[in-house]
């Protein structure tokens, strides 16, 4: 490195510093603050991104016209521009937010214990929450909303390409915060886009609690690989179906189908069938003919070739293949153990389902899949948040410790211990 | 490195591979095992414990005389040394833990969804968990057992000084686990003394879930710096008791001496006291004469200076310290906000205790101390996983991320969702 180098890193590290400084401080007035005042906060950043919609239209095209220059393409380009629409979608996702039970402060199974003294547990924030994301500007507004709700203060890095966009939405969610009486410093947004500060970002253990990547695997790798600090994340979804000998046809039709072909892109789409040997005479040909009327590629082991002809032979690569795309894998096993054994082996403990009318093989599987979402009679598209009643959802992580599954608010919270005595002591 | 050197280190890591491969396949096992058959396990090895008291005794001995030849202190080799006490309380503890409600599988928040889906949570291990600790061989049976009861496998690798105490616990371990038809490998004891193994084992995220050391400050530290897994622990108790300006001074005499004298060498032991300025002159010297006569060397502040006469100063460095010994720091503080500020300002987020008769200022103190245990009018000596009805502790954590406070089963567990349908597909 040389000496200009270095400096600029030096004074990137800095300014890291102390956005986290700040965070820590205004962590604290977030943490004791009412559920009410959080609510006014949230309510009038809504607000003020629909009053500021025109001043923010005019940032984000700065925005897009840098991209057009440098050629991003054109989905990226969508997926960056901000409509009346999706300003609107943003401040009604605040408002959702607001309308949310508040999970901080639930006091739960305090109990007198044979001392004399009550035990119990209190939620409490995490306390700072640092959030890495790509290109899309709404996740600034999702996540400073979720983090605000959920008593953390944030720190979010966007995307270089969405810079101007996220600077317009964090002046406007300062706002929004100072006038409900909150610490403005509670939301920063990272103010360069140089890729020095996610470095530093990631290294302050001292001020950020938890790292929540949002974005392509890419990013996730890079970001879990580089953190120091604790990582709430999903890698993959290699989400299976698995057909049992039990199923009933039009159930295990009616499931596969939706799981692969309702949408592709996402992470809980089933990338492998896995049918039994003692009913893949009969389902596989229904299934194959579905999934080719709706144009998808198939592949499969050898004993599904002999039974559905001409399609592709599915290798050891397939198996751990996230494909987000109209491709499937199938492959024949010999019953429940060889299933549960080729999910727990190439799967991404994401989410798996079992189509089955067999109730101890839905208890068995329910019990021994290994994922985060384990379903019965269910298409694995069911894995999200809103779905399963979290209200909003920060990610999903496919991890063990702390958050399984779809993260909402109170994956943003952490339980710490409260005694109650009236002059109590040890003996 | 020369070749001799490098070629032993492959050899370790290879051993330990083999190990940690070994250990997920029992895993699988191990999260599938019905409580009888865990419970059976448990109570077998208990047996087999005390049917080779004389073969224990025979190997620790051989570690006994280790130790003396290489000038072990005698407080060590007293926390090594079996005898037929401690044997009997290592066979009584596998019971009790045999005795607790078995937490995997349990099922909570079953709902119905408006899509028709039940969403739900299950209670599962965390797969295979690590754990290293210093000298006391008792370690072994207790963290084997707390392992085995909560469906994990574990790795255990325990002080070179307990070597061979260690080594002929597992063979009983083993057989224990045998006996009652689960997979020997569920618990595996390090074969080998040499540091390397350390190193290997706190690599091995593909195999370990979870390290949890026990033990100084200094091995934590070491673990927690060189992890790639993450890691259960606390790594200091700075614990304190504030005394309020509404404190009932016979309940703050009794809780502030018992937090400090009633053991000195533990965590949960209060290192400093605060004392509100209103009620400073009135309470100081009581609780200074109880703490003098009881031998404890008092450091205070220059208002405690002016109240209780002939103590040392209490510098910057006495705030953080954790003396886990006849020592404590005291400061006087302008009030509540005071206190609470020096608590999360200088304190370990361990165990944090106010003494108050007023509602209000208990209530905010509860909420907003950012330790794992927080409490009123009690000692602080109550945190701990037995006072809570943990029934036994693998742990206390600090830390934010799952466990928080006393770990106890629950802790080696995590929670994955699981749905229900009967051919539910999203729309």
């Amino acid at each position: 490195m040389n000496a200009v180098v270095e400096n600029k890193a030096g004074e990137i590290e800095g300014q890291m510093q102390e956005t986290g400084r700040r965070a820590r401080v205004a962590s604290r007035a977030l943490a004791r603050a009412d559920t009410g005042v959080k609510n006014a906060a949230l309510l009038a950043i809504a607000q003020i991104i629909e009053d500021r919609a025109d001043a923010l239209t005019a940032e984000n095209r700065k925005d897009l016209e840098a991209g057009e220059q440098n050629g991003l393409e054109a989905a990226l380009l969508d997926r960056l521009a901000f409509t009346p629409e999706r300003i609107a979608v943003m401040a009604e996702g605040l408002r959702q937010i607001a309308a949310l039970p508040d999970p901080v402060g639930a006091i739960s199974d305090l109990n007198y214990r044979p001392s004399g003294i009550q035990v119990g547990r209190m939620r409490v924030p995490l306390g700072v929450i640092g959030i890495i994301y790509e290109s899309r500007p709404n996740v600034t507004v999702d996540a400073a909303g979720l983090c605000l709700k959920s008593g953390n203060a944030c720190i979010l890095r966007g995307g270089s390409e969405a810079f101007h966009s996220n600077r317009a939405l964090a002046d406007g969610i300062r706002a929004g915060l100072e006038q409900a009486g909150l610490p403005g410093d509670a939301v920063q947004v990272v103010g360069t886009t140089d890729r020095a500060a996610v470095g530093a970002l990631l290294r302050m253990k001292e001020h950020v609690d938890v790292i929540v990547p949002r974005g392509g695997k890419g990013l996730i790798a890079r970001v879990s690989e580089e953190s120091l600090i604790p990582v709430i994340k999903h890698l993959d979804g290699v989400c299976h179906v698995y057909v049992d000998d039990g199923a009933d046809p039009g159930k295990a039709l009616k499931v596969a189908v939706n799981a692969k072909t309702q949408r592709y892109g996402t992470c809980n789409t089933m990338e492998t069938l896995l049918v039994s040997r003692h009913v893949a005479a009969e389902m596989l040909p229904v299934l194959a003919d579905a999934f080719v009327e709706k144009g998808v590629e198939l592949r499969g082991c050898e004993s599904t070739r002999a039974i559905v002809s001409g399609i592709a032979e599915a290798t050891e690569q397939d198996w751990t293949e996230e494909y987000l795309a109209p491709v499937l894998a199938i492959r024949v096993v010999d019953g429940l153990d060889a299933a549960i054994e080729h999910i727990n082996t190439y799967g991404s403990h994401h989410t798996d389902s079992i189509v089955t009318e067999d109730y101890g093989r839905a208890r068995r599987f329910l019990r021994e899949v290994d994922s985060s979402s384990v379903m019965v009679n269910a298409s694995t598209r069911f894995a999200d948040g809103f779905e399963y009643g979290l209200g909003a959802e920060i990610g999903i992580s496919t991890d063990k410790l702390h958050a399984r599954g779809p993260v909402g608010l109170e994956g943003l919270t952490t339980l710490k211990y409260i005694v109650l005595g009236d002059g109590h002591v040890r003996e």
